[in-house]
């Protein structure tokens, strides 16, 4: 039968971004054996960035890619396993979980990390895949500085294209909005904002503006991207209309920078029907507080950490602080399981027994 | 006047270890050109470790004072400032916070971040000095592995000293606990579960017993140790006293490392007098939480990251995260005050507001 498990492991980890790494060094470290499953996008956001300035311990940088290679060489050294292999469901209704794998795979195990991420939304326009991370961005905080006297351009219209936009005043010569509508749908503290650095001259605001190319190389980065304009918005929409597809203006535009700032997708759709919470947006919710157990979910035994449950801060560093959260937490879970005789009565957990009884 | 501020910053953070030097990272990459101030123990806990394994992106793991430096390179490279200088209170009363130091130096701040960690208590016994970091630890989680199949000793008699005890199983051949008393302090869950390996053999309890001397050199690490016992406990309080030091049995114990876990004490004697927060430990209180502002403090526009705040998790990156979150917060109080015009009228300020308006 297809549903028979294949493996039974203590410890199952969802990700290989840099939460469910780091969550692999210190699980491997408590001897917890965790298999860490790579999802749909291995190395998770770090890898669409170029250089990693800001990551603590690195003082002349690290590149994203780079970064996520040491840490998992790190998770294994200390015996972490990683695998190929995207989480459809888990199945919380008893224990040990039945986590199952889209290709049909299902893995049992004592205790689950959801580290699986969110996943920037992009725009699937020419140019897009060749330039992500060399001109363009979907993170302000990350690569802002990079470009340090050009011109930028943010794409969106809600809190975080406001905030980006704000925050690369810092370093922009000047800060082009490109929003598809007229109206922004962001909070009006962060409109104000942005407001006022309009009347500074620090901030432009293309509305009913959408990108439609983005023009350079991965050598050069972005020099041009075309754009497309329609006095009631959404362009593109208007453009695949023989009616109003005239009626569409299109230009290119010189920038040297491109930021995606149109909303982040936290990949929990696999956790639809188990006991956790989840808000509004998908985000994972997780107890928090100042004590242990932060990362515990609704779900004993079940853990969050990474941008699956931060939507606010989402830097490489903090990710980490919270997979070494959940690693920790989910080893005081199983170590109190292994004290009560309930983990599952699996080939590891007899050799574990052995183990423990040998100095008898 | 000495009470005269001799400089006013945007930003002023209490603290080089991790959290202090990571929130100097962000807040520097942030333009608030922040002052850090080292404190007592320039570097922090991590300089009393020799090799970091466990923080994420050094696989062959790192040295902790080398981790220190790099980060510091990596502050100081964008632009923060760090200095000696001890903080010995912080008038929250009036903005600006008026830090004084314990060398009488005043400055004035528009942000605080406390990131002054906490110290592991110590014995002052002799060879502590010589050995901390060379068989000497005050931290089972980040030394333990090191010390595979050696028989170790852990000095402690509450829910740490347990804690330990019990993680160091995975790695000890005999961990011995030397407890000043009879009896532990420790919740009954922890010791339960300590006198379950006591029943397996894997741990062996020395009740009235204390170190007196630590034997071995940085080359060869720890080999011997000194431990004196009286059935009464408080066996270095009865060797004092002529009228029971004959009652004292003293002896060599081999043992390959020790731990002594007998407590942290976070430094926040110089918040006293604010509004902050603390719990009975002396702890500095947070807003945690899952969204933005998660190290505010109750005062505001003073945050708090690292040890001085988590009494539970206590590593290396989750202090750095908590760094990179304060810097973070600290950056949105410091926008939104200059936005309305309340930053401190100094020359930084002026500086900033003529930055501003060169565009126009």
């Amino acid at each position: 039968m297809s549903d028979d498990p294949i493996e039974h492991r203590r410890l199952i980890v969802a990700g290989t971004g840099i939460a469910g790494l780091t969550a692999g060094i210190y699980a491997a470290r408590a001897n917890n054996d965790p298999l860490i499953l790579e999802g749909d996008e291995p190395g998770g956001q770090l890898t669409l960035t170029t250089d990693v300035e800001n990551y603590p311990g690195f003082s002349e940088g690290i590149g994203g890619p780079e970064l996520i290679t040491e840490m998992k060489a790190q998770a294994t050294k200390f015996g972490a396993e990683t695998k190929n292999g995207v989480v459809e469901s888990v199945d919380d209704s008893d224990r040990p979980f039945r986590v199952k794998l889209t290709n049909g795979d299902v893995y049992t195990c004592d205790a689950f990390i959801a580290a699986s991420g969110a996943s920037a939304r992009t725009l699937g326009i020419p140019g897009e895949d060749e330039l992500m991370g060399y001109g363009l961005s979907t993170c302000a905080t990350c690569d802002g500085a990079f470009f340090r006297g050009e011109d930028m351009l943010v794409v969106g219209g809600g809190d975080a294209a406001m905030e980006e936009a704000n925050f690369l005043t810092k370093f922009a010569d000047t800060v082009y909005i490109a929003h598809r509508r007229e109206e922004f749908r962001a909070e009006d503290v962060w409109i104000d904002r942005v407001m006022e650095k309009v009347e500074d001259g620090e901030i432009e605001i293309l509305r009913n503006t959408e990108v439609t190319e983005l023009h350079g190389t991965p050598e050069e980065g972005i020099d041009q991207v075309t754009l497309v304009e329609h006095p009631d918005g959404h362009p593109t929409e208007k453009l695949e209309d023989p009616d109003t597809a005239d009626e569409v203006e299109e230009y290119d535009f010189d920038v040297g920078a491109v930021f995606f700032a149109i909303g982040h997708t936290p990949n929990t759709d696999y956790l639809a029907d188990t006991g956790v919470e989840l808000d509004e947006a998908g985000y994972l919710k997780t107890a928090g507080g100042d004590g242990g157990g932060q990362t515990k979910t609704g779900v004993e035994g079940l853990f969050g950490a990474g941008d699956v449950v931060d939507f606010h801060y989402q830097q490489a560093v903090t990710a980490a602080g919270m997979g070494s959260k959940a690693a920790i937490d989910a080893d005081e879970y199983l170590t109190e399981l292994e004290r009560a005789g309930e983990l599952a009565d699996t080939d590891i957990a007899d050799a574990d027994a052995e183990a423990a009884t040998a100095d008898d």
